[in-house]
């Protein structure tokens, strides 16, 4: 994919990527879709490059549904990298290294690009992680257990996630993330799994269900050994509503 | 200032550019740094270029010292602006236009350029607005009586506002935006500018108060008819905190 960039390079815009934090939550975990090839031990973000007459906001959607099959999924912009020798050539140019490019073929490539930050929240269950190439694996990873990273990328994920914890006081987050029916506790779980912190039982009942976004279900969790918790689906009009116009709450 | 660029286009960091989005408060209103030239009707937000060997943030503190004068200020990224057809030249490249540069003479700028917002929050009283050359002016303008401005600017200065809205959740303003020495009634004003919007006065004073970062003084707003309010400051140590691990809150 990269050989077909740099052989086309004048219809990208010069200097400029993107790059995909990908979550997913599965087994309590939250997880992030990371890229490996044999070149290389570390592992990267799912990326890509911006063809001259494409939005930003549009290659993003690209990449993401290049390394998913998932269309129409949450997808923001969080912030934009572009420290002087993130990837210049006398550091050495990781990517280039990463898909075993050698450097003349990459000269395109071979000095700074500054980098815009997308994060994207997405079913796993749904999600079929697909490489591009024979070269590349693309994998699940568990965010607390992420192999080292090439470039700026470990700063890229950290940003990512500092911005989804701050986002959950704007906003509310499940939809995508949990199967389309659910249980209070294991709601609680992703904002717990997310925030990296336990939080009081009552309390995250009474802030939940004041955000009125939750449909009780005439249906209880089945497979539980006592008594069986409720189960939950989302309003999905109201939760859209929500996220367009924020927690009300502040001044 | 963009012909010295333009002259010297190989040190600056292809088809990307950074936009400011300078605010300041006086007379209780919101004010924004905008730049003119005789060559436009329209106005613009100062802006610049990024030095190959610079990082997009020390370009941002360049930029936003070229035209405030001034130094170590509140300076943040909000977004980054790519639309395909932002700028390019088949639309009208406005910025050639709006400092009167041939297209011929500005070929490397005759492209889609990405640019990175900042957003700044300034002492109006110490802010020196400072023109590059003599083809510019600079002014500040009431946000509420923005004139008509080139490109996408206006959509950039919309999600700066929309952006400060936002972080009143997650942190204190008011320091830049205020004089040393201000009383609650001015510190809500500046909240209800800042918002657009009324707010409860008893509510907003519990609000404030429980952040924890005002100091209440021992004296009283002079030339005042009625019961003199009581001045506080900001404890800048603790202020910094709060900007630094965002208000408690939430979850």
């Amino acid at each position: 994919m990269l050989k077909t960039i740099l052989d086309n390079k004048e219809e990208y815009q010069p200097g400029l990527s993107i790059d995909c934090v990908i979550f997913g939550f599965h087994d309590n975990q939250l997880k992030v879709l990371l890229i490996k090839t044999k070149y290389s031990d570390k592992w990267a973000l799912p990326g890509g490059f911006v063809p001259v007459n494409e939005d930003i906001d549009e290659a993003a959607v690209t990449v993401l549904h290049g390394r998913t099959g998932l269309k129409g999924i949450f997808l923001r912009q969080f912030s934009t990298f572009g420290a002087a020798r993130r990837c210049s050539v006398d550091v050495s140019n990781s990517v280039l290294d990463f898909y075993g490019i050698p450097l003349d073929e990459g000269k395109w490539y071979a000095s700074r690009f500054v980098t815009v930050g997308y994060y994207a929240l997405v079913d796993f269950l749904q999600t079929v992680p697909q490489p591009e190439g024979n070269n590349e694996i693309v994998e699940w990873i568990d965010h607390n257990a992420v192999p080292e990273l090439i470039l700026d990328h470990r700063q890229i994920l950290d940003k990512a996630l500092e911005t989804l914890r701050m986002e959950l006081n704007l906003m509310p987050v499940g939809y995508n993330l949990l199967p389309e029916k659910f249980t209070i506790p294991e709601l609680q779980k992703l904002y717990e799994t997310i925030l990296g912190r336990k939080l009081d039982r009552r309390n995250f009942l009474r802030k939940i269900t004041a955000i009125g976004i939750l449909t009780k279900l005439d249906e209880k969790k089945s497979n539980v050994a006592h008594k069986a918790p409720n189960l939950y689906s989302f309003d999905k009009e109201k939760y859209e509503e929500v996220v367009k116009n924020g927690l009300t709450q502040g001044w």
